[in-house]
């Protein structure tokens, strides 16, 4: 049937969102909040709770450079994680803060890095086991 | 008084785990979580609900190569998210699997790519107004 055949050809056009297809803009999207410095500065914002200045943002991620952290929240303004406020104060600063939308997608990097934290003994012991069975 | 001095010396000895401190061990065990590959392998896994061979999780994973897929893999067994199995078929084979505690670390990962995929036409329209302003 026509009908049919032309709901199959768009469905087929226009495949849902899969991070695990290398084309799918997720793909990119998911790399920009996992890759190197995506997760430390969206979980930064969210445990600040308030808005945070670039040089704040930096002195609590141990190892970003300037220039790292700004490509960061360049990607995460522009993926529409991140909002920049610039606050017309005498010398003019800048804010960064978690959109509505940044919020919801840090609070499972947070779970993570509680994980990771808590679980760290148990890594550790792990690692150990691993280098005596295969060093 | 002496017993405190000494509890505060062993307090600043062993701070508790950090991921925003680059010497602390949790920081490298987040980013073989987040990295390139690691998110997307651990997904596969835990969306597998059952052991996967190597070229089951590669063609899962659109783009990885055999390379940073066996790195990835290491890595995850090492630090105990992983357990890689030898089952003594003719020919033997291997197969991968969660640990539990790869289980509870996955959940979040998993949690994240739901929202990334959900809110992609969010994302999408983030991209092309931020494009259009400073573009």
């Amino acid at each position: 049937m026509s009908v049919g055949s032309d709901t199959e050809t768009v469905g087929a056009a226009i495949p849902p969102p899969n991070v695990f297809s290398s084309a799918c803009a997720s793909r990119e999207t998911l790399q920009h909040l996992t890759g190197r410095w995506g997760t430390l500065t969206l979980a930064a914002l969210l445990l600040a709770e308030a808005p945070l200045r670039f040089g704040e943002i930096r002195r609590r991620i141990d190892g970003i450079s300037d220039r790292m952290l700004s490509q960061t929240l360049n990607q995460l303004e522009r993926d529409g994680f991140v909002e920049r406020h610039v606050l017309s104060n005498i010398p003019p600063h800048v804010e960064y803060a978690l959109t509505t939308l940044g919020r919801r997608i840090a609070e499972p990097l947070l779970a993570l890095i509680g994980l990771v934290e808590g679980e760290l003994p148990s890594v550790l012991a792990a690692r150990a086991a691993y280098d005596r069975r295969d060093g």
